[in-house]
């Protein structure tokens, strides 16, 4: 398709940065005539940009060939990209615990901490909780905090573009939050505030049980039900990131909550909490009528609001997340269902991921942000091959 | 951003002719001086694409300008895009009629045509209805067949790209049907399947209720309820075309059908057409108790499957169709629960276009299409500014 001439002479730069980074990427290391090579660019430009990111601390000269090479004479030099340069991290905020990983900017997970925490806690306890995680997983690793660069951060609730929980009912004084800039003071760089459901969608696609498509629903079956998308492989949010947030699905001509449906006594399951209903499904595993029914009505209701998204958005995959993931025999109904239901029912599977699933999928937005800075520079990348 | 230099030259002279084109059809008429301004490219370039184009039909020059000018000496020549150098049509086929639009280039409508058919008629007999209301059309706006340039066809089902119908329950024989492939007998130029609620959000978006917003659900009303959706200016069809058919969800934990839903007897309304559901309208209009009750109950459903779109999707804006936008007071019942179940409640308006929705949905496919052949090579053409 030709290529560039003229333009921007600092845009020039940034985009030959970005793509003799990406090669140096894909590879273990490289010489500068492969890099040449690869990229279609001159030798002296690769020479340029390769000493800048030397400079830069984001490339590295490797150590010298073994003796075999040597004897030939003197050895290409050998580069490869620094991906310890910088750190990400994807942090999890969620009713009982809030969860921490740490990557290298190949996203290669290097640390993870969890701390439990009150589901009555408040939005002060509930941050200052995840400040101690956080910080003794970078004391843990050895990872000075001036390395981040970027934190993804994953929550319950629906989150504005800026990083305010514009309404989340989940979590004690959580609508409103100024989410993203609270945890703005702990960091330097850029941080990313996501719905849970949503960061758990994006993991599942990046190395979970989605990898293999692009159009997906994952539900987070939990205290308040949620679903992510992706549609052509980009998540789905909405108009107001609302997207999925299905907590009245099941009041659509049913009045039941899930109080209700998953007691196993006359009396409403109180206080409904993940303990309360790991019981009930270790009661129904034990042959419990009472737990049995419970569960079942529970399936019934995921059943539904499966079905009312798939209906809507017609996705190659489900991945059932949270609560239902660990349920056994969870999916014969949903397939059955919802092959009565659906013109063209979806496949269906359960998360890989597990509880890790939202930190990971966090973690992963973390990751998208620093690859866009490093890697591309707005799509022109692309238009130079 | 540069230019493109060297390349394909024959894909070059079409980014050139596309660009020139453009040009031509934003404005009444214009100079070569102009076209040159506009577009950025050279005089003689210009000049060799204008030609060709006059040659291929699509440019004619205008008639000289009035004495005023000419008495300046010999005048410029002025060159226009003769949007009647080829013709569109947009197709209905419903359970009750086929519908046809006629339109020029500039998708201006220059004629339409509509023919009543039964419910229960074949395949053979529903597209015979409806070659015979496209020739009449033809016939009447004095339009020769072979001036078309692409034809957009919208009918109830699951659309294959394709354009077989891989499920279509609401028309006998429909299922299965090679509808693209039949309708391609009858022209020369591509054919173009969607689903009708599909087709609908397209138009009411193109110049309906909905053109300030791009992310819409079009809900069409009907015998078989189906919706639309379109997320950021696109249609969203689902990975296997299937999205929106939402024609089970009042099923989701409620089991009655419309026959039932829409009785004002104790038996369920037979046969469940638009001429029996009118009536029950027209009854609750004039205060009939059982006929309001009725009503009342199609528009909770309604409510639902709206409710349930909507927390799926978070569209902007929700466009009502097919027979509920025949409805007085359909809109305030509607806001007022998806307020109650919605975390994030969309606007909610009825439709513009009413009942030539689905077919000036399909007319803008087909001239989408020819937009895309005409003006633009691939995203090619951007690439050049």
């Amino acid at each position: 398709m030709g290529r560039l001439t003229g333009g921007d002479p600092s845009l020039l730069r940034r985009i030959n940065s970005a793509v003799v980074l990406h090669a140096l990427r894909a590879t273990d290391c490289a010489t500068l005539t492969e890099i040449t090579r690869v990229t279609g660019l001159s030798r002296p430009t690769v020479e340029g940009v390769v000493e800048d990111l030397i400079v830069g601390g984001l490339v590295v000269e490797t150590a010298a060939e073994d003796g075999a090479t040597r004897r030939q004479g003197r050895p290409a030099r050998r580069f490869r990209f620094r991906a310890e340069a910088g750190h990400l991290l994807g942090l999890e905020i969620g009713p009982h615990r809030v969860a921490a990983l740490l990557a290298d900017l190949d996203g290669r997970i290097i640390g993870a901490q969890a701390k439990e925490v009150e589901e009555t806690a408040s939005a002060d306890d509930r941050l200052e909780r995840l400040r101690t995680a956080v910080a003794e997983l970078l004391r843990r690793a050895g990872v000075p905090r001036n390395s981040l660069r970027a934190v993804g951060v994953a929550t319950p609730g629906i989150v504005e573009a800026d990083g305010t929980v514009r309404l989340g009912t989940a979590l004690p004084e959580w609508t409103g939050l100024r989410l993203g800039e609270r945890l703005s003071r702990s960091f330097k760089c850029p941080v990313l505030v996501e719905n849970d459901a949503n960061a758990a969608a994006v993991a599942e696609h990046w190395k979970g049980s989605a990898r293999d498509s692009d159009d997906i629903v994952f539900v987070l079956a939990g205290l308040s039900p949620g679903a992510g998308s992706l549609i052509g492989g980009r998540l789905h949010r909405g108009f107001g990131g609302a997207a999925g947030e299905i907590g009245a699905l099941h009041l659509l001509g049913r009045e039941v909550t899930p109080e209700t449906l998953l007691s196993t006594t006359d009396e409403p399951l109180h206080p409904l909490d993940e303990q309360a209903v790991a019981q009930v499904f270790a009661q129904a595993r034990q042959g419990d009528q009472r737990a049995l029914a419970a569960v079942d009505r529970f399936i019934q209701r995921l059943v539904h609001d499966v079905a009312a998204l798939a209906l809507a958005l017609d996705p190659e995959l489900v991945v059932i997340g949270g609560w239902a993931a660990g349920l056994d025999g969870v999916l014969e109904p949903l397939r059955r269902e919802l092959a009565r239901y659906c013109l063209r029912p979806p496949k269906v599977t359960l998360s890989l991921l597990g509880e890790a699933a939202v930190a990971t999928g966090a973690l992963r937005l973390a990751l998208d942000h620093v690859e866009k800075q490093l890697f591309a520079v707005e799509g022109t990348a692309t238009a130079r091959y």
